[in-house]
């Protein structure tokens, strides 16, 4: 259920796999494109399409998954396994999992800069994590079934609690598109107007690289922050006291604290996403 | 002098373009490899290497840079054009103006991840902006050679204050360092063990690209943050009101003041490097 750049990069895959894949799609110009692409074996925008499916992918944005068209919800077959793809899992699963007995919500972590039907692309999943948070109860049949679709698309199932992976993904996705969001309001904000447009004109890699998240899709940002409000104030939290104690260093001048602090930093990041670059330092120019 | 990433690949493209190019560089072992990968056409640790050159390019390391070793300055021909590729200019100025007469401060807004005489090559400065920040009294021959090593080597020359310099880049360089910084470590502070493990597992490209210069060189941050400390400061000020507001929207659930702070922000980013990638918004799923 929907064949954007998840959707359909899923369906590629699975089609590829030799899987039997039906797409269904909101509009028929994205019907159209997803049949030219070839995509799936079937794509319509009739939820009947849905008759018979043994294994159903919401791979809806986050504000339709949490929304379930009705028409959608009575063409769910009852005995089929159900899940999802999207970024925050307590709330999907308070919507979902009183309507479908066998829902089993997931989170795969990929993605790229297109977006819609014709991003779609095979391998997308290939070697990343893939995060399952099953609940009490879930049935293992269906469990099973939600690993078999990762394990064929090459991505790594991660089985977590869902409030752990909220809080998880607060840190990771969601705090860094707020703390990206305010550096460029930061900039925006410089009073004198020659230094504001020495900045603009110098701004590089750096800048780029620091703001990416920050300066992306409002809509998604404001949707994160509304479906993951709790965990990402308590991230917040975390976060100002870790820039006022960098600040204090600065004002007091503490360079060896402020330096130990910096390669504190750089041994986090080498654990979280592996070595990290290594910046220009040769001539004190940084890749800024 | 220095044969670094920024002066190896300066060497490289003059070399290229035909001027005659001197190497000085402190270690012999550098000069051997910058020797054996044809960087210049004389490679030496002796700083009488410089006798006669028309034009110096300080390409050193920025400790290095602001505390000059004695033989390095004795062996500067007084008639010599002297210029520096420091990411500060304020503190530069302070400690070569009162020394070179024909001083004229420079910074090339380009970089690359690695580092050292093997990281030297062609064209790093193509398209890139090179501020300079000559001061009254600069005399203008002097300028107009230096304006002509940045058109050689197809950099964008871009003149501006000391002041206003060091202003700019501590909000698009040298902040983004401590914003990063403190991303990881508020991270690398979840009290609960199980959501830090799934955080670690579940961190991407939007994670390692919003902390790529926060987790960089530590003595650089650290070199960075005491040379150009004032500047930082304010910008760091401005920083925490800009994310308090965003953190009171999320607390009050003012999401469409939130959502038009975050179009703001995409705006800003517009401006500053170009249009914004987009997102994975397909499936409620961020490019995370």
């Amino acid at each position: 259920v929907g064949l954007g750049l998840i959707g359909g990069s899923l369906a590629r895959d699975l089609t590829e796999a030799g899987w039997t894949v039906r797409g269904l799609v909101h509009r028929e110009s994205t019907a159209r494109q997803a049949r030219e692409l070839g995509l799936a074996d079937v794509v319509a925008t009739d939820p009947a399409i849905l008759a018979g499916c043994e294994l159903v992918v919401l791979a809806l944005p986050l504000d339709r998954l949490l929304a379930p068209a009705p028409d959608l919800l009575a063409a769910l077959p009852p005995g089929a396994v159900v899940t999802d793809v999207g970024s925050v899992k307590g709330p999907v699963l308070r919507v979902w999992q009183p309507r479908h007995r066998r829902f089993v919500a997931g989170h795969p972590m990929a993605g790229a800069t297109d977006v819609g039907v014709a991003a779609a692309r095979a391998g997308l999943f290939r070697g990343r994590p893939w995060a399952l948070t099953p609940v009490a109860g879930t049935d293992e049949a269906a469990i099973r079934t939600v690993r078999c679709l990762v394990d064929t698309v090459g991505a790594h199932p991660l089985m977590a609690g869902a409030e752990d992976h909220d809080r998880a993904v607060a840190l990771i996705s969601h705090l860094p598109v707020l703390v990206g969001a305010a550096l460029l309001q930061a900039a925006d904000g410089e009073p004198e107007a020659e230094v504001a447009a020495l900045a603009r004109r110098l701004a590089s890699s750096g800048f780029a690289d620091t703001t990416r998240v920050g300066g992306g899709n409002p809509e998604l940002g404001t949707l994160m922050a509304r479906t993951n409000r709790g965990a990402l104030l308590h991230g917040l939290a975390r976060y100002r006291r870790s820039l006022e104690d960098l600040e204090a260093m600065v004002r007091e001048e503490d360079w060896p604290r402020l330096q130990a602090s910096l390669e504190g930093s750089r041994a986090v990041r080498d654990r979280y996403v592996g070595a990290s670059s290594p910046q220009a330092t040769g001539s004190g120019n940084p890749r800024s």
